[in-house]
């Protein structure tokens, strides 16, 4: 009998690796071999970075200093970049094979019984499941995949649109900003509420707001579609009039996978339910990643995995989701999270920083420090240049559960941007 | 009487600051009031990273995806490095103004009783000496600031060398290397040993030097220059043979500006030495930053200074020079190091991330990490794009005395370059 099947090769496969390199007996079960690794590799954060930071440098040549901007071949671009998926895919593959998983390629549905795929029914003592999620398309809005599209159609657009509307502001909509703006598209942000996040704090969203007007986002706010069809030009109805643009990405955010579960035993609300240890209500079956709708983040994803291989291995320990990291990469700054925004809150703005003036628009940029009665750290938000690496100083923070003190006693390398960290704690009362 | 002489404005301002804020009597001397902040603001690490900045963008606009390259108009680029110069000046001079730290313009002198500055003697209870380092320049070597220049003559120029030479592969040659390469001077990189560096580890060595050839960059190893005179062209004599270029640029390391000391209470070897706590051998008196030679970084000045004042208000405690991180703006990779490199090496190459394909020739990157025999981490090098934000992680480890299961419960966002910090720690064995 097998230990561990492993439903959906994303970042289950990393469980996968881990199971059966510790000498267990794992089948990892996924629709499409070509897809192994999931949507973060295929159709999201490894081609958007790569798509990103290249435009990012277009952006940053559009500076006064340059008297000659830099201008990118896209479709080159984009094939280099499946090249990449290309090669990260295999070496999903060959880990797989290394570890001695049984890889099957197929459908795979949970039943009472065990895992039904290809026409037979597995057992094993553990499932993993892992299926991901896909996009959410508001009723209304008819997506064709040509000028009605969703994130995963960017990867084959090697003619950027003369005017794009993006509808809805969360990491998607504000990382394709950026990217269509800087490469000379016309961009309409359209989000529902009067600012682009509830969730990062108002002072940051103000400055993340600024700075897409600052690149030419033309920001969009209070505004639902309630019908979007394609006449040559997009059309759409809002609750403040129509609107037209060339195309329309929709980015309002995904639904888990669920339609994998064909068992009562399993409950399912906003995704499977899953206790503090990623476990369904069905016994020794695992939900991890997308589909347990706790945090819709590659990297959360595989530290749920891997946290499940360890229980499955005896080594039971309480994740803390709430440490994970979170980032946007909007452009010139991005914006990073990690831990819990509550306690006493202390902000150092980047523009007192020697490095300021080295980077476009870095006025803007802030750190927030949270920090608990005790002045233990508890999180902290980051808009800077490269805050998605800066926010590992706070992840580590977090790791060691440490207080403002003791933190302070680092020291970091002058000048650059995570110097904040310092100062910011320095401001602590 | 004074509490505090501080003697130099560069990164000493910050303990006159701290301290005057707590009620010390402080009085700054400074030759040049416009030189407040010190090298590292005028002639150092503030202009230096300003420029590499926007060489490096026009770097990575030179990647093949590109169909026309970025362009920079250095003369624009230098007069708003100035602007941001004088504005930071302005803001060490505001700080030390309401901080109600008395300056006085003029050169000081430590003598037997005191400090002597515009035919005065000043007394106060404590000393602490920040009087900065210059250029080294070896025998035989005419600097004329125009043709053989220093590191601070590359701030004024405006019309670039179609071919330089630059003399010395620590950090200044490295980083204008890099600078020069990108704006399209050829560049011979001319040093005394076999390779680049004996500090920094022989696998990250190779990568620099590949790095630096992959650019553009001709390494002149094993050559010593003898002699260099300006004729129409810069002539150079070496232990290899005769080389000409247009410009030469020396890089050879800096001397501690120990001519302030005119007394023989205090001993100077390779600079003002100093015992743990940046003491000198005269009672009360102390040396920070690049004069007591024992580590030459604007941080480590900056570290020392505040150490000092912590100490004159009454908090004695050891700063771990160890622990502080140094980097060099090499492009598109930087170098940064914290820590002690010795105990177990565990190697983690950066091409094995879904990043790496996103920033240009990644594949040279790479995770050093040192662990004692209880998995503590002792220390790490990177070489990584903005190796210098990432080390941060390691700087926060040592402050925090992390072992590798504690740094390991900290996740980081996916996809950076932060991640290779995780996949090291799970490869130590």
């Amino acid at each position: 009998m097998r230990d561990v099947i492993c439903l959906g090769g994303g970042l289950n496969y990393a469980a996968a690796v881990v199971l059966a390199k510790a000498g267990k007996k794992v089948t990892l079960i996924e629709k499409d071999l070509n897809f192994l690794g999931g949507n973060c590799l295929h159709l999201g954060c490894i081609p958007s970075k790569n798509l990103l930071h290249r435009a990012k440098t277009v952006l940053e040549s559009s500076e006064d200093v340059f008297t000659q901007k830099a201008k990118i071949n896209v479709d080159k671009l984009l094939n280099k970049t499946f090249e990449k998926i290309k090669k990260n895919t295999n070496g999903v593959l060959m880990q797989l094979k290394a570890a001695g998983v049984e890889i099957i390629e197929g459908t795979g549905y949970v039943t009472d019984d065990g895992v039904e795929v290809n026409g037979e029914t597995l057992q094993a003592k553990y499932i993993i499941i892992g299926t991901g999620s896909h996009p959410r398309i508001p009723e209304g809005i008819e997506v064709d995949n040509k000028k009605i599209i969703t994130s995963k159609d960017v990867f084959s657009l090697t003619n950027l649109p003369k005017h794009i509307a993006i509808y809805g502001s969360g990491p998607i909509g504000l990382e394709f900003a950026g990217y269509f703006t800087a490469l000379g598209s016309k961009v309409d942000l359209i989000y529902r509420h009067e600012h682009i996040s509830k969730k990062i704090a108002s002072e940051i969203v103000e400055k993340m707001e600024e700075q897409l007007k600052s690149i030419g986002v033309n920001l969009v706010a209070n505004t639902s579609i309630t019908k979007a069809t394609v006449n040559k030009k997009v059309e759409m109805e809002t609750n403040n009039g129509k609107l037209t643009a060339d195309m329309l990405l929709v980015a309002t955010g995904r639904i888990p996978n669920t339609w994998a579960i064909k068992t009562n035993k399993i409950k399912i609300s906003k995704g499977i339910d899953t206790n503090d240890y990623f476990e369904t209500s069905m016994q020794n079956v695992f939900a991890i990643g997308d589909v347990n709708a706790k945090l819709m983040l590659a990297h959360a994803a595989r530290a749920q995995a891997l946290n499940v291989a360890n229980q499955i291995l005896g080594k039971k320990e309480k994740l803390n989701l709430d440490n994970i990291p979170k980032f946007i990469y909007t452009m010139p700054l991005s914006y990073a999270a990690a831990g819990k925004m509550e306690g006493k809150k202390t902000i150092f703005t980047l523009n007192r920083l020697g490095i300021s003036g080295a980077v476009l628009n870095s006025d803007n940029g802030m750190v927030i420090l949270y920090t608990d009665e005790e002045n233990f750290i508890n999180g902290a938000e980051i808009f800077a240049p490269n805050a998605e690496e800066i926010i590992g100083i706070i992840s580590a923070a977090l790791a060691g559960e440490m207080d403002k003190d003791i933190l302070q006693k680092a020291v970091f390398p002058h000048p650059t941007f995570s110097e904040a960290i310092d100062r910011v704690l320095r401001r602590v009362k």
